[in-house]
């Protein structure tokens, strides 16, 4: 092993960052040139896009206040300027990924409709993509553009490199609010034009009457582009700085095959292993970046599998590179088997979890838990509801396994170190996977604004199809972001463990090595009370939904009853969208404000009150419960949504869209609403916020 | 301190527990001895007793084969012939409290409806308060026998100690079992009447005509009454055997402030504190005999104040007098504030649970959660859906923190010990808790046989506001149960992990003392698992009691179609209750099968395969979402329940009996109802199951 250029490899990054964040610029421009000349849909994408961008500024005005007291805070209490500063620049990234995303997604919505009216499948189908992938680039690049800057600023150093968990913490946080904000405006809207347009009014989905549609479209964009882009962009610096720190901090006999017990870490292993996920990183964003580009040879082959194969073309080509950039520079090879591993694992948790949502086969396997979700309609809501509660609980056995399996074999190739160069597996190739995780809310969006739009039944089946392929590749990035979520969490609580000892030591402190043994009471009250946190979180967004909801159905009932002619279709009656979308992002505002203070103030409070001992426990405790609620809300609300699909395309025998099961399998696509969308999702970022809020902490209470 | 004489203390235990059966078997005679003279009450009565004493015999004729298979397998595991005993006679203690109760139940309910009928409110109280008292007579006096027994010929020393654990195995086994099969039985029957009866067919609940009515009153006594009494049973004795077996494992770092650190504790040390429990549980169970018998002074003052009265009495007596016990024979006071704080903290959890299930206020707090859920009701299923499970979810936090504060301050007064001694001050006043317990079915029962027995409006009412106190006063059954399973299973783990360390030092082992550091990647993988196994086994019980509500359901409507004048009324038309009966048998004793199974299985395969240290975060990741999933799910279920009744009382605003509100609580109604009365009762003994295998294979293991 030799030490590398910390400057060098920092510069290159940051130029392969740049080079894709220029390259974003370019797609941008080429989806914006695709020509509006449909009036109507002009009007509606500039409704959603005027919709969206306001939420967004009105959430990042709400968060900067938050961001600049914490940033106060951390002034205090890690007793530095160099993390509160890395803190903001976190925070700030992941604005501006989420803002450039949340632009490119509005802009591609309606020329991804108009394409599809004009050129077809293909030309539509390109335009969505590259919609994501302005999105995907962004996450990206700013990603390994910050990583890049905290590595050679403080990075690769073991004086400060304790510094870059403020930068993971700015973008955690960030992340939670635009989860829970996000999640809380989507489902409101989603749920409120539902329940009043669909069931009460009997109109369609997306009728243009139905005030509350905008609100939804919006809400489509905000919680799934800006939300979820927020949620990746956190993952994937988290990883990074987990293994980082882990690289600074893990001896020997946490390391697995890496070292030989009892070898004591030089500061030129410790130097290799600091670089080391910068330069996967590194790799991994410039293989995504061919992935996306492979799109244009692709575009007219059959679109599910194209959509696959960028996806496979990244992560085959992060491998082989991967594999020959560590040869050339004399990098172990351990940490890249535990990147592989994740990889793997990732892969099979999304067909797990398909396995539980899906009507089709998954790997030649019939599925049965959406089936068995529709049969249980035909007896009324409750057995709906209980079996689809049943199946959300059964579905987090399978994943929970292929996590532990994860975890046992990539630490057995490098310790702890290769947990969070498992989680990074997943996630190096971010730039590709988020572009296809973007493109499925782009091409939902261009369904409803055809229908809105009056563009013609031929361009919405072409946006249908384009829609629901979406749906089925996103499997793979789901898989990814679970299994990715619950192992940065452990390297981030291993990190966090580690340096509390790594302090203790540089201070002389008379305390041993902390203990985390669950045979102490405290570690033990630590578990607990971390256990109960998401299910307090969960709790508290679902409520914030139904309260939301609520309020959107009285509204929109006013509309209907008090605009003359509206329901009736009159073409001089015109909804108040703006209404609708104001108490949307009113109710996302306020309510996302406790969870989020929540997630921050646990950890600092149990750390300062019980000590660092049960601070640890708090965070293993939060994961298990966290990464189980999270698995069991998503699977369960993606099988109802399922079910009551699959009654509606009569796949389910002597059923279809107005029977009583139908009715059935749509209130229980209901209650999962705010489980996929809402709680499921926000879980998966508490428990890395509340470890990296920890690791923040360490300088306070070790 | 100074060693007590073992034998002299088991025999008077002993003698205190056959003075407690003899009192039963008197009790069980007076209530035999109330007339029932009239015809039809006689005939149901007996269909209910029938049913389910069939039931329990076919449960316990399956159950015999496991429990035979399992001793055969602990010979070889345990390379010993005392714990397979010990294991055999657990089992066989706790079937035994399971008949006498059932029986004294199904005796009790018709003639607390005779009683009702013939001489009023005072009379039909003390008949199914007495019918309780049998109840709880035979689960306190059995297990103190038992742990009498168990204590004088091995758990008094510290060379046979290890060997009463398979006493609690037993006694656990059998729990799970019971309330497993209880459980599916009593819901697959409630829930198939009422969705045919009540909403199909628009007739009243226990309607005669419904010939599912037969079946749902016997499974009001397999669930509640058996399957809580082997319940309770298990709790008793597992808290004792694990304050036992810590008692003769602590070290004086693990001892809070009974010695002080560096103490060596001597032998004369280790026999005080294994003898202390079984003082407590006879001072305890001495106790509760008074509190029982102070009903027949009480019987005709406020029934609900009689009922709590009864509790105090007992709960306060014990306190007294373990002050002056302990005081006489020079025992350290302690344990007692362990005892003490833990009773406090049952008492407060059971008031949290209150909170979030009544619609009354709460210690002068208006409670919200209920009317939460009922106003929800008016937007519908879906909304009372949402509402129900973000209440159940919320309503962990308060519960957690006060079981952690009872950790802290157990610990603090006593350690590792202490914490077992909390959960013994929930449990060794049962005899009188289990008493109140088991009163509730059987005045519910009393309730369905006037209706059904036609013995007119009047005797309803009685029986009615029997049944109504029933609920408030089991609040605080409810607080204990939960409260003490967490602490047991806590106290068990502790157990299990001293026990491996004493195994490997008196083996000389190589090995070091069992580290169960957070940090090590096998113990998050084991508390990884452990956390999903609640998860499993509450979907695998919620999906049984839907598949047996499914065929009720078909069975019910055959019924309906195929006899002639039955729902008519015509009074030759008999249902075929037996048909449903059987269905409900059958159904809960083949689900039943697997999630006992899997039980016992997990340890043992963990422990063999991935090693002590993972076995020991599998418990300890059970018991944290355990607890949390038992407390969510038997909340939101007695929440929803109260949310359907406050609107059918008249309590919510503009909604009563028949309204869209109404059905849509009907429907959470029945959600919860796997929820509060299998899959979450099922938890509570899941978890402590687990622990207790894990304690009796430590010799194959460690």
């Amino acid at each position: 092993m030799q030490s590398f250029g910390p400057y060098l490899l920092g510069f290159v990054a940051i130029g392969v960052a740049l080079f894709g964040l220029n390259t974003a610029r370019k797609l941008f421009r080429q989806v914006d040139a695709v020509e509006v000349d449909n009036e109507k849909v002009a009007d509606i994408g500039q409704q959603i896009q005027d919709g969206a961008m306001a939420f967004l500024r009105a959430e990042y005005r709400v968060l900067s206040v938050f961001v600049v007291v914490v940033a106060g805070l951390l002034v205090v209490a890690t007793a530095s300027w160099q993390t509160p500063v890395a803190f903001l620049l976190g925070a700030i990234s992941s604005v501006a990924a989420g803002f450039a995303g949340m632009r490119a997604a509005t802009t591609a919505n309606t020329r991804t409709a108009m394409a599809a009216n004009r050129s077809g499948a293909g030309a539509a189908l390109l335009v969505a993509y590259n919609g994501g992938a302005v999105m995907g680039l962004c996450v990206g690049g700013l990603g390994l553009l910050g990583i890049a800057v905290m590595y050679m600023v403080w990075g690769h150093s073991l004086d400060s490199v304790q510094y870059i968990s403020g930068f993971g913490m700015g973008a955690s946080s960030i992340a939670l609010f635009a989860r829970v904000g996000g999640g809380i405006y989507t489902k409101a809207a989603d749920v409120g034009a539902d329940l009043v347009g669909k069931i009460e009014a009997g109109i369609p989905e997306d009728d243009p009457r139905n005030p509350g549609v905008i609100a939804d479209n919006v809400g489509d964009n905000v919680g799934d582009v800006a939300g979820m882009g927020a949620d990746i962009f956190e993952s994937f610096v988290g990883s990074i700085i987990a293994s980082i720190v882990l690289g600074a901090t893990i001896t020997a006999s946490t390391s697995g095959l890496m070292f030989p017990e009892g070898h004591i870490l030089t500061s030129a292993d410790r130097a290799t292993l600091m670089a080391l996920p910068v330069l996967l990183a590194l790799v991994g964003f410039g293989s995504s970046m061919v992935g996306i580009a492979s799109m244009n040879w692709l575009k007219n082959s059959e679109p599910a599998g194209a959509l696959r194969n960028t996806t496979l073309i990244g992560a085959g080509l992060f491998w082989v590179l991967s594999f020959i950039v560590l040869g050339i520079f004399g990098f172990p090879f351990e940490p890249l088997y535990a990147v592989i591993v994740g990889s793997i694992v990732g892969i099979l948790i999304g067909l797990a979890t398909e396995y539980y949502t899906s009507t089709d086969k998954v790997l030649g396997v019939q599925t049965k838990a959406v089936q068995r979700i529709a049969d249980a309609s035909k007896t009324g809501p409750a057995t709906n509801a209980i079996t689809g509660l049943a199946v959300g609980m059964e579905s987090v056995f399978l994943p929970l396994i292929l996590i532990t399996i994860g975890i046992y074999w990539s630490n057995h190739a490098a310790g702890l170190y290769g947990i969070a160069m498992a989680a990074m597996g997943m996630l190096a190739t971010v730039g590709v996977t988020m572009t296809v995780d973007a493109y499925g809310p782009v091409a939902d969006n261009a369904g409803g604004i055809s229908e809105m739009g009056g563009l013609g039944e031929d361009t919405r089946k072409i946006t249908d199809s384009l829609d629901s392929i979406g749906n089925t590749t996103a499997a793979i990035g789901k898989g990814f972001a679970i299994g990715s979520a619950a192992l940065t969490a452990l390297a981030l609580f291993a990190a966090y463990s580690s340096e509390i000892n790594r302090i203790r030591l540089l201070n002389n402190s008379t305390e041993g090595p902390l203990s985390l043994e669950l045979t102490e009471p405290l570690v033990v009250i630590g578990l607990l009370i971390g256990g109960a946190l998401p299910f307090l979180v969960a709790a508290m967004t679902m409520t914030s939904v139904g309260k939301a909801a609520g309020q959107m159905v009285e509204e929109i009932r006013r509309q209907f009853r008090e605009i003359p002619g509206l329901l009736e279709g009159d073409p001089n009656a015109k909804p108040d969208s703006a209404r609708c979308v104001e108490i949307s992002t009113t109710a996302a505002l306020r309510e996302m404000i406790l969870p989020g203070l929540i997630a921050v103030i646990a950890p600092v409070i149990c750390g300062v009150v019980l000590g660092p001992a049960a601070l640890g426990g708090l965070l293993a405790g939060a994961t298990a419960t966290g990464v189980l609620m999270a698995l069991f809300m998503a699977t369960a609300g993606g099988a109802w949504d399922n079910a009551k699909k699959a009654i509606e395309q009569g796949k389910i025998e002597g059923e279809k869209k107005g029977t009583d099961a139908h009715s059935a399998a749509v209130i229980g696509d209901t209650i999962g609403d705010p489980f996929k969308d809402t709680s499921g999702p926000s879980l998966n970022i508490l428990i890395k916020l509340m470890s990296i809020v920890a690791l923040v902490i360490v300088p306070m209470i070790a």
